[in-house]
């Protein structure tokens, strides 16, 4: 079995949660096992060691997000910055909003989180609508940094995101990928 | 310096956020410096590789605790379980409210993610007044697992969370302590 499908048989698929129709993917098993959360880290850290790949600091997306990105960024010897939902970080912030199907959020960064020119790794732990991580990329762009790449562990590309993501210049590394949402 | 002034001298404090007349500690300085975020887990990482002290599963708190926790499950060879906020785990969840200064909050835990009679470390950034540390341990023990140690980097012991804790039956182990909350 190769990574990908070992790591896709520890996702739970949780039927009609947080409402009816949806199939929601469950990455919690995946980190409460000891050698699966360690042969997905692994998956990542191996990708970035490599020199035309290799950030300077990662940024991870409350909250999920910061579950990987932090081990990743401590592999790697780098630091981490979070990217919160409003009202969570308390020193000064950009901020970024974006839609949702109803109403809008808006995530925030420490105006000092990262340098201008730094070549920032943006992680979450899902992909769907894509939303949240384009925040993030403006988020850090607005700052001065370059997004290298946008990883997660799943991909859900009938979703639009994965797309819609490429289609606004964003690289993008994911591990598992389910058709159906 | 030893490494809790080391520590101390890279944590913010942010004046009246987010009310007035809180000096808010802000950790996000610690997590963006590669070697002080080295420094900070490495910290945790040796205490807890000792016999006695070995934990079987790394428990974090929602959100601040999963930057912590997940790292140290990782050095450590472990699996990493989340606590989070009401609302936020799909599968099959343990709940437990506390008291807030006004009204009360909820955490919950996914009712599979600890087997009874597993060693817990339970993790979080900060503790102040203790109650969702305490509510943390409540939900480890409803599965029937016991909470080695709870553990942060920031103790604030005047707002009574440390002795109420202790009081509870719960050892801790924090590295940075303010005395003015």
């Amino acid at each position: 079995m190769d990574t990908s499908a070992y790591l896709k048989a520890h996702i739970r698929t949780v039927p009609d949660w947080p409402a009816p129709g949806v199939q929601f993917r469950d990455i919690t098993p995946l980190l409460q096992d000891p050698k699966v959360f360690r042969v997905l880290i692994d998956a990542f850290v191996h990708r970035y060691m490599v020199r035309g790949l290799r950030p300077d600091v990662v940024a991870g997306l409350d909250a999920r997000g910061f579950i990987i990105g932090a081990v990743l960024a401590y592999e790697l010897g780098l630091g981490f910055v979070p990217i919160r939902k409003k009202g969570k970080l308390p020193y000064t912030t950009v901020q970024e909003s974006y839609e949702l199907e109803y109403g809008s959020a808006t995530v925030e960064l420490h105006a000092d989180a990262v340098q201008a020119g730094e070549r920032v790794l943006l992680i979450d732990d899902l992909i769907a609508t894509g939303g949240t991580m384009l925040a993030g990329k403006r988020l850090l762009e607005k700052l001065g940094a370059h997004v290298l790449e946008g990883a997660a562990i799943v991909a859900l590309p009938s979703l639009g995101g994965m797309q819609r993501l490429r289609d606004n210049g964003l690289a993008l590394h994911t591990l598992v990928e389910f058709d159906n949402g």
